[in-house]
């Protein structure tokens, strides 16, 4: 028969095979966090080669196609390596997006092919692989929901915070691009390139927010303020130009170099984040293996106490101490209560840190769960129900996250699916 | 290497999983609702042996230990079955809770002593299997905030809201049956009363609400109106007599029963609700194992597909229809997308259906919580922490959610653990 103290070990052993889930998708994130950076930098390169008529860039696009090939094989490792035996709990959603992303990892040699035939649209390439990026950064975001560790866990919405600021730059950079490409003004890009910049603060913000005092300290020291000045004073131009006037379009190519300087910047804080996150995890698990073996240690000595009081067990004849094994007993007993006391106070405490942690990532959330209405009940594609949201939130300039609660919050109104 | 599909058929399997993690705690949850029961019989019994000074109720008493003796094995194997291998996911709450029981259980044979020997007082009895039947009720709230599936979930949370509903009538028996032996009317008993009164009808109106229609007319099927018109009439006047006024203490007996026969009614419906539980985990298990089959004939008729199509594989002399596997790819292939989107939305739905099914368990999250930074900070027990709150709510005429998140905004001020 199974004691408290069992349950009490159970419990820790539940908190160290999540730890090895953890350290698992720990080295996912880090790998995914690399592809994201390559594929970011191959759709900048394939949008000058496309906009060069692909008389430019052809040899830095091609160079870097291969660093995302190399980049994505170590990827499809981490996958196969994800841990189906024993089967990993609560991952219903985190594989869900994983065969997502594998299915669009499928379609790039073929849109790399349209590419170099020059065969798309800036547009085109733009949603392309902006599409993929999602799709990765879901995985991300999954995993971020998953960690049950409070201090990992707001690593990883940090880390989570900080990619999604920058694919919102990267995303900036291309929309930025097109309107100095264009030689003017269009009052829709300067939209689009605002609300860019208003979520990647905010994003920015979150990150801050998450991240420890080191991780500020690396952040400020990657950051080049010349750069960021550069940065800030095209943007000005862009935003501040008014509609229909014209722009200096050689600005083009610094405008891209900065912003694509800033998110090389900003990588290494991320890459450094990712490392921390793989050998945390390994070290927190690590830490309660050790109190298990405390734990495990304590038992047999209860056992051994236990054995000696049993009245069909005559003490052994050369016992060391039996008289000090009978008052054992009260101690032990008193050690346990103890244990159990402190591991409800820390289970609670940490229940309250994972959920401020975890209520950042809910914008995300509700913004997901109105796409998911829209494409049930309108009968609309992720990618549509995106374009409805995100249209919606420009059209009545509002965030998307206040658009998709007004759609929750008429969620009645849909007709149930049968 | 693994494709999209293999994510597919893992994400399934991580459903399949939860679900048999499900119909485990499902089983668990059973045997708890059977031994609060007995619990509460027991407390009733110990309550009216100890008023009689033990002259009455001595053998009605020993019939129920035994029963709860029984039903309590019966929990013990439950738990000493429960899966550590391989070792549940996100079980750590869950198994200290378990671990808390049964140190709980552990103490049981002494009360029920210093019962039989009148050396408790009435208040000391109720608060001894007060104290234990909250334990087991919180092996019944981490599972019901475990479960991933909507559908069970939902059936969890309201049996949840029964079971509590239950308990708060019981707790109201104890508090009626003291005012009722006393006499006359305590100002404070009547509080206490009229506290356990709206709380209880704030957890059945959430059983309510969560209850399949069916259950509900079930629910209705099992009241009689008799005896609840008896309880209203009785509790009228607890209530309405001025403090300081006469009760009738021969109303004692009528009180204590039909407050019984109604926790009798309750615990009918209670079971049935616990039988559906175990019956649709198992059912919905063997669905979700079924669709699973069907996606692993999709992946070998798709590996046959590709096979055919390999360069070095030429095709078999007595192929039955070569040029049909051919065709087959794009239409497999456009089954598959098809897959992703209809678990994509599907994902999404249930995650905001769950959400909403779980935001019903945040008032004890939160008052669990607050109890957990006053236990940290204030060095108190479980119980004094409780206390604290439900003296604070008392006094200020607040229900204990408000109270607890008073506490918890205030956590700041308290000085962090070192």
């Amino acid at each position: 028969v199974k004691t408290s103290l069992c349950f009490l070990l159970a419990a820790r052993r539940c908190e160290m095979a999540d730890l090895q889930q953890l350290t698992e998708t720990s080295a996912l994130v880090r790998q995914t966090a690399a592809l994201i950076h390559h594929l970011q930098r191959e759709r900048g390169l394939s949008h000058l080669f496309i906009g060069s008529k692909g008389l430019r860039f052809a040899a830095e696009r091609e160079q870097q196609i291969a660093w995302t090939d190399h980049s994505e094989a170590q990827l499809r490792a981490c996958f196969d390596a994800l841990g189906t035996n024993p089967p990993m709990r609560h991952g219903t959603r985190l594989f869900s997006r994983i065969a997502h992303t594998l299915h669009g990892l499928d379609t790039l040699p073929q849109m790399r092919q349209s590419v170099q035939g020059l065969a798309l649209t800036a547009l085109e390439l733009f949603h392309g692989y902006t599409r993929l990026i999602n799709c990765l950064m879901s995985v991300v975001f999954e995993a971020a929901d998953m960690a049950t560790d409070p201090a990992l866990s707001r690593l990883l919405v940090a880390l989570f915070h900080l990619m999604q600021g920058k694919e919102l730059a990267g995303q900036e950079r291309a929309v930025g691009s097109a309107l100095w490409s264009a030689g003017s003004v269009a009052r829709e890009g300067q939209q689009q390139l605002a609300h860019l910049i208003e979520s990647q603060d905010k994003c920015l913000g979150l990150f801050e927010h998450f991240a420890t005092p080191e991780l500020l300290q690396l952040w400020r020291q990657c950051q080049s303020p010349q750069v960021e000045a550069e940065r800030e004073r095209l943007r000005r131009l862009l935003l501040q130009t008014l509609a229909g006037g014209d722009l200096d379009s050689q600005k083009s190519s610094a405008w891209f170099d900065c912003c694509s300087q800033r998110m090389d910047e900003w990588r290494l804080v991320e890459e450094q984040m990712a490392k921390m996150l793989v050998e945390h995890s390994a070290a927190r698990w690590a830490s309660v293996a050790e109190e298990v073996q405390a734990i495990e240690a304590l038992k047999a000595r209860l056992a051994t106490a236990q054995d000696a009081d049993l009245p069909g067990n005559a003490a052994p004849l050369f016992a060391p101490d039996p008289g000090g094994v009978a008052t054992l007993g009260p101690a032990l007993e008193k050690s346990v209560l103890d244990m159990l006391q402190e591991q409800s106070v820390r289970l609670q405490s940490m229940a309250a840190e994972l959920d401020l942690v975890r209520a950042s990532l809910n914008d995300r959330k509700r913004i997901e769960r109105a796409k998911g209405l829209l494409m049930a009940h309108q009968q609309l594609s992720e990618e549509g129900a995106h374009k409805a949201l995100r249209d919606l939130a420009m059209r009545q300039n509002q965030r998307m996250v206040d658009v998709a609660d007004a759609v929750l919050s008429m969620a009645a109104l849909f007709k149930p699916k049968a």
